[in-house]
């Protein structure tokens, strides 16, 4: 042990530590300054950076040896408090800084390091200070970090007040539709949020910490499983496998056609006969500490027969590939499409043909918070579990019976989640949780270090995809055929839903009349396929976004001026024949014209031979919804102090606190309540009711007019004769009900049929991406120098919430298009190796355009937003490459190796 | 477990909890809030307070099954933080509101809740306030408090703003003599100090947790230990005997005197073959959580032999009592005193004869932090021990043997204390936490409730006293016969040097020509005697200044008036036969006089037959240091910033920092330091050097004087020819030495001999105490309506200090006149039945007058001052309850009962 005296956050404090222990783990778990977060754990994100004697270090990967006797350390907690926030606090929560939050201590912290020695930055020095210290954000894409940088210099300089800088409430006091700070901004900026990691350090003494014992190979028989050994090893409590478990160890992937050859119960929540990936948990060890429990994991021997790995749907589709789950074909689902007449007569005679094959890779999430959890069990007896859940209702049906307790004593509750993005849709550590605290009878905790998590928790599915255009001289496409093959890993949770997706996106967008295709579900033993932003499009557009590019190129036509010919106006209906509920493209592309012209002329005229510039342009469009008709339920309680809204509207970050809050206030308005009146109340199965999961932008919509629906059943009851609302007092004394249960459903809403066809979902967003990049002719490397998006998601109800989105998931696209990967296990497992986009490969000129047409079927007009600009931003990037190189990418992502293959393949074509 | 969203500090928070378990567990131990302090852990200290939805609730007694979800909770950490200090935080800091500290976060969140219902308190509404609260402080005798309140509510109302409250540093830029708030006070009053429970639970992960299996008898024989069940324990690492320690397993007491017929090694660290009083560890458990670790000890089986316990001198001084240490007799030690002719003679021809016996009882220290500590092995292999240790040189020689491992190889480091008043002169648990972090080779933590501090601490030992005064027909005192029987409980540490307090404080402040008497040091079952403020003088002084009040009354002369003739003038010596450095005496009657008339006037006019009303006065001296040529060493260092002062000027909470500081910054004013330059290394054998003990009021003077000589080396070193100041550049840069020693020895100083004479302290302080009291006639119970101390410290250092130690020590010392004993262990073991004065118990009319006569070899003048206030105070109050109702108490502390007895036997007699 070494003693040291530090002045933390000003004060001087004894600190006694291993020498090697990490200045993270001291200030987090022995002094519990949980503001600082640990990310990845290998000094990639930033997430733990703290302020070490006037400079920003990562403290994940800073021994205590290292930290100087009478070292001044400055955390989160140290740059200002929920009362006297930092200017860079505060302009965080104006700005929608802290999506998830998770990255911002990291994120603060070092933008206050670089104040203290530069009050005047550039952005570009802002930039380059976060790039140099590795600060990443998953969420916002980087620009609202800036901003907010800039505008705390101001306050920092002394030219204007932090009374400045704060929102400020409308005279009216209406929130829907402004850029009012999301509730959670103050607890995310001061580093008060308590994230699951967070939660487990300050559980009671006595709490066991878990390790899992996991599966080195991706196909194995398991032979035997010994865990004397570890039984054995200090602080442990019980080791746990299969044999442990009362139910059926199954989580049920909750099959949602008929046609699916599997039944849904595929998936071990510990392998007994089998494991079927990498990583796969095959035991637990609960200790008295973690250190102990890992140590202790090491020693369980299982002896296993490998056996081959199917490591991509063709492997697994080959004629002589073993059943991965015997008794189930490979190929467990099969969806057709067929819109209109037979497509082959149209091709045949079409003046214009253009097929090609694409490939969207295995995106990994790469959130910045590791999968965490903790269980245990509550007053009344039931298990109750803590997870980043975003479908907590979801999750208590997939893994219930697989436990083997009855439904009514497992509750399952939402953490503060540090970025999602769709992996929390699949339940991923809840039933190892569950199982662990049945077996040993005490709370126990889970964390996942960054190579787990990226190693053992759903990626995005790929997707193979042919497809083929007809269309007449004048570039109105006439027929599409399409064949996709969906690589879904081993597990078959919702693979038949995402297959579906393929049929309603490839070509969406575009009022065609004739379609016919048909996708495949394949079981494969790399990453189970989870969801994932914008579920199924990104693969589609891919394919459809790409080819309409080629298709303008065969033609001699602009692509821009081809995708407005073919656009939904009305008349036109989607791939699966419905009639859109708005037609905003034409107006968007109008919109777009001049930049787009602007932007190529640019691009030309700065084009070197060394410095290829090049403009692309893409389309996207997404369903708010699950298929069909989609519903949520809600209730609404009037307190003394105002109101309780509880459900679950699950949050990744994404903002389910302001969407739901900017919701009920805007529902609630004659009541005139300040928002802090609202109280949210939306992670709990035992305390609020099903809303259903945050996925597929169905929130806003769904639980958005379930909200609306139990305001307005509340604000009914409280009505008095003369107009004015009765108070909390007057109604127990009249003895109203106070509490409402608000519900909606998607009643004129249909499931797609057997070809595909019906109207799946009730709102759909729509949005168009202008994305301006270079590649170095020497690297072969893209940069995005600048993106522009036109985006119609209905009436906005928050403006920082909204933007927020659509910067992040713009991001995501870019990292799509350019650097993101889960393909090699043994390489890609942390975030570098995996291509996460740091604040320079994201452009700071970033253009939002709005068309707020307001949905029929939106509350107050609203549709969602969140999937939407992910649906097809990569693909504007790849159509920018295209134009700039001449190199056209169909297998992403588009490393510099493929850009410089191509460029070397055809150096005729490159401009 | 049950889950409950809670608003801690303004910020949601999930909490996972028993339904029994504490809110202040789930504070301090799940979410670090460690601003809050348990101290007696039973509801009676307040020390624990936090506001729970607007009401002050002590959070030891809440379980967190009666905290409702939704609750807000605000701790001290929700008030202000060191970078935005609340008003009360303000206040605290200029009023000395901190001594120790531990106290101050349970009485700021008090006051806060007080003044947000009421912003304009009276002084007796807040004092009310606390009472009812049961905030309770021990070092600061509440006015300070009261003061800081007062003042903050008139920055809550606007009158003054914060930076209107806060110090002003002087122009000179000079704190020695100002107020300057002492540099620990922001932490404290922030919470963010650490003390030793607060440091033991942000220790490593794998800390083991102690508990103690203790004698449950006062007096016996081992015949077994068998600590096989206990060992099988959930959680438990091992469990400790004394057959695992290596070393002698003695604590020794250091004999101080040749002529103690002990050798000083009669206590076991664990005890082997006997118990010797009730509490006496006799196993250690150590495990992975307190609760595994207090269960298992429960598990153990001591089979014994109970012996006869003696349980006072008298009983342990009998023919037939039994050794208590075998081979040593029970009277272990003798102490004559013989100054000038035989007394004999005189007291024949003395014209006034008085005598009486006294009897001062085992007073507690009540000290609001129970003990606690730690241990480890550092980086280089050194067993490091984190204490309350007011002497960790003292203790490291007293454990070392004990131990059996070399001294370099162990380290004593003191945590911040929260109270010691002297019973942190004595190893408590340092060798019980070094033999079980020998024995288990791993860090670990003791925590001790309030019962084991109480039981298992030692105490003041309570003196036996008989005592006569002959004086001539003016009051002249000639001749004074002693005899003083010291009851010091089984262990030997520093009883010899305690019985020689006798000699030299019997009788002191008047210079009697002729003294006889005897001191004996009797072995006891009870509990051990340890060190207590003014060490050895209150015993003394209740004899000599009760007594002289006798032969008063028996003249018929004015007590006042008897003092001033009797006090120290020119020509006059001490009982030892030192000449005095100064005759502060005179100066302070004359100042008294007309005070103690009026106040005699009032007493008289408002005396009812129901509330008897009168006046006592009382004088104390105690010397500065330990007897004979003591010393003292320090270190001091030029460093880039500034200077760091090294030494072991322990904390109790006196103001070890604030006195080193002063001293240091006046030392060093030529370089024109501003205050926070200097760096403080106090606490660690490894870093700083010895400076002795903090007891005795030694280290103002001690130390004081070491810093100034090692400033003065550096000055000179620094100092350049043209009288400027090198700067550490400079220095460095000519190869001149950064670093000095700094050392001081009482030269001129002589230990005490056989006859008790010498002149053993160069530094006296002096002070006169009146005391202005009501007793209820109907209960006999005393009030103290008013306190006025005369105060001889020499120059004041600092004045918060200062003051702050006089209220104190007064405040203890009407506690020892009317309240506290510790005699019956099964039913003095809490604060409220140990007799702990609670705000309305300690006179808000209090007031101090200095008489700063500078002391020649006090460092700029200075003396001591802590243990004066305790000297004699309580002699004042008991004297004021002769003079109300004419019942002399002997025999303390003056419980109701008593002088109700008093007043019904002798009812003539009262006024």
């Amino acid at each position: 042990m070494i003693k040291k005296m530090l002045h933390i956050n000003g004060m001087s404090k004894t600190v006694i530590a291993e020498p090697d222990t990490l200045l993270s783990d001291v200030v987090r778990e022995q002094l519990k300054l949980t503001g600082t977060k640990v990310g990845c754990g290998q000094g990639q994100c930033g997430c733990c950076s703290v302020i070490l004697d006037g400079k920003v270090v990562r403290s994940c990967i800073t021994k205590m040896k290292r930290v100087e006797d009478g070292a001044r350390v400055t955390t989160i907690e140290g740059i200002g408090t929920p009362d006297n926030l930092h200017a860079l606090q505060m302009a965080w929560t104006v700005h929608g800084g802290a999506q998830c939050g998770f990255c911002t201590p990291g994120f603060i912290v070092s933008a206050k390091a670089l104040l203290d020695q530069n009050n005047k930055p550039s952005r570009q020095q802002v930039r380059d200070w976060f790039q140099k210290h590795r600060n990443a954000c998953r969420c916002t894409g980087y620009k609202p970090l800036v901003n907010a940088v800039m505008d705390a210099a101001r306050v920092v300089r002394g030219e204007i007040t932090l009374k400045d800088l704060a929102f400020k409430l409308p005279e009216d006091g209406r929130i829907w539709g402004t850029a009012y700070p999301r509730p959670t901004a103050v607890a995310k900026v001061t580093g008060t949020t308590d994230y699951g990691a967070d939660l487990g350090l300050k559980m009671p003494a006595g709490t066991l910490r878990l390790a899992l014992v996991q599966a080195k190979v991706s196909h194995a028989r398991i032979l035997s499983i010994d865990t004397t050994q570890a039984a054995k090893m200090p602080g442990v409590a019980k080791v746990i496998t299969h044999k442990d478990i009362k139910g059926k160890n199954r989580i049920t992937g909750l099959i949602t056609f008929a046609t699916n050859k599997g039944d849904g119960w595929d998936r071990p929540i510990l392998c007994d006969d089998k494991v079927f990936q990498f990583g796969d948990a095959i035991a637990i060890v609960a200790a008295d500490t973690e250190e102990n429990a890992r140590a202790a994991a090491e020693k369980v021997v299982v002896k296993i027969e490998e056996l081959p790995a199917y490591m991509s749907a063709p492997a697994a589709m080959a004629e002589d590939a073993m059943e991965i789950h015997p008794g189930t074909p490979n190929i467990y689902y099969e969806q057709k499409i067929a819109k209109g007449g037979e497509s082959q007569p149209l091709m045949k005679s079409a003046a214009h043909v253009v097929e090609n094959e694409y490939y969207l890779q295995r995106q990994p999430h790469l959130t910045m918070e590791p999968d965490v959890g903790l269980a245990y069990f509550d007053e009344e007896g039931r298990l109750s579990i803590h997870s980043k859940s975003i479908g907590i209702y979801l999750h208590h049906a997939m893994i219930c019976p697989g436990l083997g307790i009855e439904p009514e004593k497992l509750r399952i509750v939402q953490n503060p989640a540090g970025g999602t993005f769709g992996y929390k849709f699949s339940p991923t550590m809840e039933a190892l949780l569950g199982v662990a605290a049945i077996a040993t009878g005490k709370p126990v905790t889970l964390k996942y270090d960054y190579f787990q998590h990226i190693t053992y928790t759903g990626k995005r599915s790929p997707f193979f995809i042919k497809l083929k255009y007809g269309a007449d001289k004048d570039g109105k496409i006439l027929a599409m055929e399409s064949d996709w093959i969906v690589d879904h890993g081993p597990y078959s949770e919702f693979g038949d839903l995402l297959t579906v997706r393929g049929a309603q996106f490839i070509g969406a967008g575009y009022g065609i009349p004739s379609i016919r295709g048909r996708g495949q579900t394949v079981c494969t033993n790399h990453a189970w396929g989870s969801a994932f932003r914008a579920y199924g499009s990104p693969q589609s557009f891919l394919a459809s976004e790409s080819l309409i590019d080629d298709l303008a190129e065969k033609m001699g036509m602009d692509p821009l001026e081809l995708r407005y010919k073919n656009v939904y106006r009305p008349g036109a209906t989607t791939p699966t024949g419905q009639t859109p509920e708005v037609y905003s493209f034409p107006e968007m592309f109008d919109k777009l014209r001049p930049l787009y012209q602007a932007a190529l002329k640019k691009a030309k005229a700065e084009s070197t031979p060394e410095k290829k510039k090049g403009v692309g342009i893409s389309l996207g469009i997404y369903g708010c919804g699950l298929d069909g008709p989609d519903g949520s339920e809600i209730s609404v309680e009037l307190t003394p102090d105002g109101v309780v809204l509880a459900g679950s509207w699950e949050d990744h970050g994404q903002g389910a606190d302001i969407g739901a809050l900017g919701t009920c206030h805007e529902a609630l308005r004659p009541l005139k309540l300040s928002p802090e009146k609202i109280r949210l109340l939306m992670n709990d199965t035992a305390m609020a009711p099903n809303s259903g999961p945050s996925g597929g932008s169905r929130q806003q919509v769904m639980t958005g007019n379930a909200i609306k629906n139990g305001c307005e059943m509340l604000l009914n009851a409280m009505r008095k004769k003369d107009g004015a609302y009765r108070t909390y007092e007057e109604m127990k004394a009249e003895n109203i009900p106070i509490k409402y249960s608000g519900k909606w459903t998607a009643s004129m809403c249909t499931p797609c049929d057997a070809n595909a066809q019906g109207s799946p979902f009730p709102v759909y967003m729509y949005g168009v991406f202008m994305a301006e990049v270079t590649v170095d002719a020497q690297s072969g490397k893209t940069q995005v120098d600048k993106y522009t998006v036109m985006a119609d998601v209905g009436k906005i109800n928050n403006k920082l919430a909204v933007d927020g989105q659509i910067y992040g998931g713009v991001a995501q696209g870019i990292g799509l298009a350019l650097s993101e990967d889960f393909e090699d296990i043994k390489k890609h497992t942390n975030l570098a190796s995996c291509g996460l986009p740091y604040v320079n490969d994201i452009p700071d000129a970033f253009e939002i355009h709005y068309f707020e047409n307001p949905r029929e079927h939106g509350p107050f007009g609203a549709a969602g937003v969140g999937e939407l600009p992910l649906t097809s931003s990569h693909v504007a990037v790849v159509n920018a490459i295209k134009n700039a190189t001449g190199v056209r990418i169909t297998h992403l992502p588009a490393l510099p190796e493929k850009v410089l293959a191509g460029l070397k393949a055809s150096p005729k074509k490159s401009k």
